[in-house]
């Protein structure tokens, strides 16, 4: 590599060298099963847009790949660096620009975390919808640079309906502000949106314009429902789905996940031969509706039901949900895959996850937002294998062609990443392939961001 | 021109090239201002994707300019033939191919109409939330190509929203499928939105699946309010919003929008003094909310209130809403307008559209949509004109100036069209502008696509 970094005017410090510092921020935090990391050139700890720009303007000048970071909480390894290239470090762009309530807008540079905002327009009665697992350690740009979901995109769509306008550095260094502060906008084309998902591969989000929304009035309902199996459960989501009740969370779990979490909770959420749980919350709930659920639930065979409006045992219900991955991380070391299936196919791929066989020692989980179809098959290995094994990948590798052989996608609210992009080709087709390559060109045409994610 | 159409093998009938005939589909049906319309060579009247896909690959190949066409009811004459072009006729792509209740999807063709499909799916129990006030006329791939809005556009988001998937006819006539079947989708790019509003420039949409929702459960809640000014007004619809109630729509009126609706139902909505009208509703009630909407509209120093949960009142404050066209038009012909404003700026926008000055006789009036910052300024110009008037010309555009300079848009749900294009490079700056133009290119390299839609 003939370029002198020196020639890229940024103070002190904030252009990382040390190769050990370097390692850190070079793949996600938490993917233990990267399989290849690539040593970068330096870090970019950018603390102004102009930072950003200027790093991005030298690196499109020198051929040099570029990288965008936030937190680090992508599980595709969304933030695996380039190899000789620049990983731009956004954590530390991370003001709240304007909380503008009246008109119900937030405008935060991109390495706020996303709770912090959360927090922060709660006190003035307001919340932030996109709900990633994630969201105390994620940061808004990375959620929008993911269209990161979550329980409540059941009723409030994943980050993407959030986003109302950007700011983004453009691949030669251009600053570029896209969409707006209104709620409706139709001056085509609607490049807001196209870059919400597109994970660092357009430009780089250094801040956003997002949606606020209301706390809801009233007190919620909550409830909880067991199931003889999940083709049952199904009948009472699809059930619940169709009653216009209009659930802000409906949450599926399988039978292994049962066992873990009666395991962990001294439980008996199985009784009865329970090989299903659905966990639901409506958080505006109209008059009649915790009877009406019992009713629709009492008709869908459930065997255990609770309905309440009660906040308290509201709580001990969303514990258990809460709980879940505390219950499966006791098995092991844990996998968390990410699919989408038409609603109703989710007996079929229950059935699918937990008829694979595995050698190796291992528990396979599935648990999910059933009222959109998103299901996380997780995989718990035992932390006696370094790393993961064979017959594991394999399995993965047999969910995703399942999934798509039934319409399904492989990436519902995690993205691509670095670990995912093999199976975009056969979900897409050569025709669609190409169209996303066009639009990559036309945003990127020497190919400097994210250039190793090949669709 | 030295192309010679009979080359293109679609049987009798289906190329359209009577002058008369074709001069009749060059152009939107009800858009009375249209400055200028050229002919066009042909109509082509498909009857098949086939017929779509032969006709774009053909004019591609000889470098005729594409126009699609559905119903017609765009107001921004978004139906503009290009002189010498092909208009495509979509109208007969016009059947529900799927309606799928467990995965609450269906899929039709483009030149279904709207409320065609809301009207087939209630009879399951669930609805097309998209509902722009040319349900009754307007199709659904009119409605996708121009991200249509409508009153529960507040709760429900515009068409986009709606759609989950695409048949695109490409510029080359390439048949694609964009999107799929779920509901979280995160294979980037998202095409799909980027089609969401293209008008015509990226792709044909030949059929779509969209989304449908439950009808809501239990009595709606509806209401009216009257106000002093559309200030006050604004008052009251900030505190409905922060109550976290979630209205499916807010609707206000301004003075002369009020006279207009007592002349025509002899009514005395303006009691009091009132120079401004609301009109919500609430599709899902929580317990509680007709005493809570009540303390809010007295709190927010509202005039004549009504607030209730009996469909039979309901109705007849819906119909209010429902005669405000017919009593606007009493006063003449009537342009309609479509802007959005951040939410707090509707009394500022009241007051410009109110101090307009005019020496034709025309009426101006604001309504819209307020819960969401869309709203249209209309003007009803004497029938004695033959054609609009300059000053409401003028009128118009200092309107789209004044949006611009505090945050708006000029086009928030009726699209761009062949009379708003101007107005875009202001809105957008130079550099999104040239982005937008590359990602024409990455889908029309030859430029065919209703090929006079500058942006």
């Amino acid at each position: 590599m003939s370029v002198d970094i020196n020639e890229l005017a940024l103070p002190d410090g904030q252009i990382v060298s040390d190769p050990e510092e370097i390692s850190k921020l070079s793949s996600d935090k938490f993917t233990e099963a990267i399989e290849e990391t690539s040593q970068p050139l330096a870090v970019i700890q950018a603390k102004s847009v102009e930072d950003v720009q200027a790093a991005v303007k030298f690196a499109n000048q020198n051929q040099i790949p570029v990288t965008a970071r936030g937190a680090g909480t992508s599980i595709v390894n969304g933030s695996a660096a380039e190899k000789g290239g620049f990983v731009i470090d956004l954590t530390q762009l991370n003001k709240i620009l304007e909380i503008n309530i009246p008109n119900q807008y937030a405008v935060v540079q991109a390495g706020v975390l996303n709770s912090d905002l959360d927090d922060e327009v709660r006190k003035q009665g307001y919340f932030f919808s996109p709900d990633p697992g994630s969201k105390r350690i994620s940061s808004v740009g990375g959620n929008i640079a993911t269209n990161a979901g979550g329980m409540s995109s059941l009723k409030y769509g994943t980050t993407k309906q959030s986003v109302v306008g950007l700011q983004v550095v453009l691949a030669d260094g251009r600053l570029v502000e896209l969409g707006g502060k209104t709620f409706k906008n139709n001056a085509p084309y609607d490049l807001t949106d196209l870059f919400v998902g597109s994970e660092g591969t357009l430009g780089i989000i250094t801040a956003a314009t997002v949606k606020l929304l209301p706390v809801p009035f009233g007190n919620p309902v909550t409830g909880l429902a067991t199931f003889n199996d999940m083709k049952q459960l199904s009948v009472g989501v699809q059930n619940i789905s169709g009653s216009g009740l209009y659930p802000s969370m409906m949450e599926a779990l399988n039978k292994t996940s049962i066992e873990a979490l009666d395991n962990l909770e001294k439980s008996d959420l199985g009784k009865g031969g329970a090989e299903s749980l659905l966990i639901f919350q409506l958080d505006v709930a109209p008059a009649g509706a915790v009877d009406a659920l019992k009713k629709i639930l009492a008709k869908s065979g459930a065997l255990q039901v609770n309905v309440t409006d009660d906040p308290d045992y509201a709580k001990k219900i969303i514990k258990i949900r809460q709980d879940y991955y505390q219950a499966e991380a006791a098995y092991g070391r844990l996998i968390v895959e990410d699919v989408a299936v038409p609603l109703s196919k989710l007996p079929e791929l229950a059935d699918f996850v937990e008829n694979l066989k595995f050698t190796s020692k291992v528990t396979a989980f599935l648990g999910g937002h059933a009222g959109d179809g998103n299901f996380h098959p997780n995989f718990a290995v035992s932390k006696e294998y370094a790393e993961t094994p064979a017959d594991v990948n394999e399995a993965i590798n047999k969910i995703f062609k399942y999934v798509q052989s039934i319409g399904g996608t492989i990436s519902a609210e995690h993205g691509i990443g670095d670990l995912k992009y093999q199976w975009v080709r056969p979900q897409l087709g050569a025709d669609v392939v190409e169209l996303q390559r066009q639009v990559k060109k036309a945003f990127d045409p020497n190919n400097i961001l994210n250039p190793g994610r090949k669709v």
